[in-house]
């Protein structure tokens, strides 16, 4: 017995758990490479040269501290989206912030709605203050907007988490729907908007900004990890209101965020040209891999975000038999829905055209190994 | 009102705050650049040419999340100290880590005890889990140990915080005390001590690593943003028993660390002759602060630090007029203590000469003029 034996009871209740395990992991695990990663919904195209050099000129700067206040990236938000930057929080990527709006909104017990496989992390946050977790399964490989207010209403839930588009089936609702999803919540029911994959999503998906900016009770996550290619450097922001944004600063990390990082999310919003050929070419990869799917009998399901949830016609034991064997033999990392119905998929990121060619390469062994 | 009304009643009760206003915040709001920023405890100095090399070799793959489970890391410091990886756990600045360690240990309303003006960034994260701070006032400018085995007996206190070189005084304790104090203190309450300036103390200051590494109510928090020059990087660490270092697992971010500072922080570590050439350096500009402030008739505290506090010999609002005209009419950034009797002092960063030298023009007209 070498642990503190005085954790707080909600503390000693937890696991010690990661929501998802890092292909490095598997990498040290199963020892071998992984040669096509396209399993965590990164950007294998990479952010833009001139992100890369702005980083790299940043780094002369890394002795010192960020601005805690974030000014320059909120003001540069702001433009982009044609808001004062008081609308805006800035984090460690969106699960810090998930993490912090979990946090202040969630007290233990509470009941916090979600559908049955969404994101895990939420989940983690969730449990990780002691929030009851009330799931809602997905409807036709689609979040079930009237059942997850439904649910927010019987529960009178304090918060309820929507990604659009959906990780991890790539699903999503046009703006429209998604928004007078917002505006019949209770106004005691905030929502969690999650749009990481917005950028991928085809026009008419993400509603205007101006429509729910001022709903006190919505909060819309954003990222430079899926389209801008920035991962690694965990930068995340909310929109909000003013009055919402600025309750991040009574719990969050003020000198959190790392000083490359937040030049290269200046440099990625200035590169819109960039951002429009990636997702050009995301286009192209989700089509590819749709093509991969079909060629081996599998069918690919269509696709707002930067990855493809492919149907592999069987159950979940068959699903994870490929991805296992994807990795052991072939080296290529995809990862796979975590429960039924999803769970008969396979989760396959866009990638160049690289990892695909390894993909189409593996998988048709792989099926065939499986008979 | 456009806040959302149903923040939980912890949340509410907390103000929007910041611990430390940033030295760009004071740009913006003076309308004036610093000229020498030595007032956060950065480093000037820098970090080596190889971590900036290895970071912005790092860029390319930034696309990329960070290992989960910052192995390599972890690898690298267990080498370094001589101890299992196992015993560490990773996280984004001590200012992330003792949040999360106040989360795991601190109910609403428990008592943590810490030194009356020691760091503010630790009472912040104890203010936002509702906990109770009981405060121990300096003795001889610095922490008083004694005292603070007494309140923490007195108060059944789950947590105690010691920093060690201190902040913002740069005093210390030998090894020994401080082991003593660990060492005595009950079973049920854990001692953070925080080793932010351990490398810039002389010999004798730290307790060894296996004095302290399997007592289950110990954690002592290291970094990268002090000597090593890291702080814009977010790199810092926590020594403790295994299942300590894997309670971080219940609750942290997993995916929080951006994937340049881990190799910057593999790489400073890897760079001890470097490390070196910064200490003497950092020793030769304490001396020099001293040396500044005896020729305005000022007394610099002795410090372990890569900072001096100087006593102006007068009250705050003194030493309050010096940080502030030193800022808007030189440009120069330095900080002082928050709270009597250690803010008759200012505290200045060492570093290099340029800087130095600002001071050293600065200071006397500032003094000049005050009268």
């Amino acid at each position: 017995m070498s642990a503190f034996p005085r954790l707080t009871p909600l503390a000693q209740s937890l696991p010690a758990t990661v929501p998802f395990v890092g292909p490095e992991a598997l990498e040290r695990r199963m020892g071998r490479a992984v040669v096509a990663r396209i399993g965590a919904n990164e950007s294998g195209f990479g952010p833009a040269p001139s992100v890369l050099s702005a980083m790299r000129a940043a780094a002369d700067g890394i002795w010192q501290y960020n601005d805690p206040e974030n000014f320059a990236l909120k003001q540069a938000l702001g433009l982009h989206f044609g808001i004062a930057p008081e609308h805006i929080a800035i984090g460690e990527g969106i699960d810090a912030l998930l993490g912090q709006i979990v946090r202040l909104v969630v007290d233990p017990g509470q009941a916090v709605v979600t559908s049955l496989g969404a994101y895990p992390t939420f989940n983690y946050h969730v449990a990780g203050h002691g929030g009851r977790l009330v799931t809602v399964p997905y409807r036709d490989d689609r979040e079930d907007l009237d059942g997850l207010l439904d649910a927010a209403r019987r529960e009178t839930a304090p918060l309820v988490y929507l990604a659009n588009p959906d990780n991890p089936m790539g699903s999503w609702w046009p703006a429209e729907a998604v928004a007078a999803f917002a505006e019949a919540l209770p106004e005691t029911t905030l929502l969690v908007l999650d749009e990481a994959y917005g950028e991928t999503a085809p026009a008419g998906t993400l509603p205007d900004i101006a429509r729910l900016i001022e709903r006190p009770n919505v909060m819309r996550t954003r990222t430079f990890s899926k389209a801008y290619g920035l991962a690694g450097a965990r930068v995340g922001y909310v929109l909000s209101t003013p009055e919402n944004a600025s309750a991040f600063d009574k719990i969050r990390n003020h000198f959190g965020m790392n000083r490359m990082a937040t030049a290269g999310a200046l440099a990625a919003l200035a590169d819109q040209a960039y951002l429009q050929d990636v997702l050009a070419r995301i286009a192209a990869a989700r089509a590819r891999i749709g093509q991969i799917a079909a060629a081996s009998g599998l069918a690919a399901l269509p696709s707002a975000t930067n990855f493809v949830a492919v149907d592999t016609g069987r159950d979940a034991a068959f699903a994870r038999a490929i991805v296992d064997r994807l990795m052991a033999d072939h080296g290529v990392f995809i990862r796979m829905p975590g429960v039924a119905p999803l769970n008969r998929c396979i989760r396959i990121s866009t990638g160049p055209e690289a990892e695909m060619r390894r993909l189409e390469e593996a998988l048709p062994q792989v099926l065939a190994a499986l008979g």
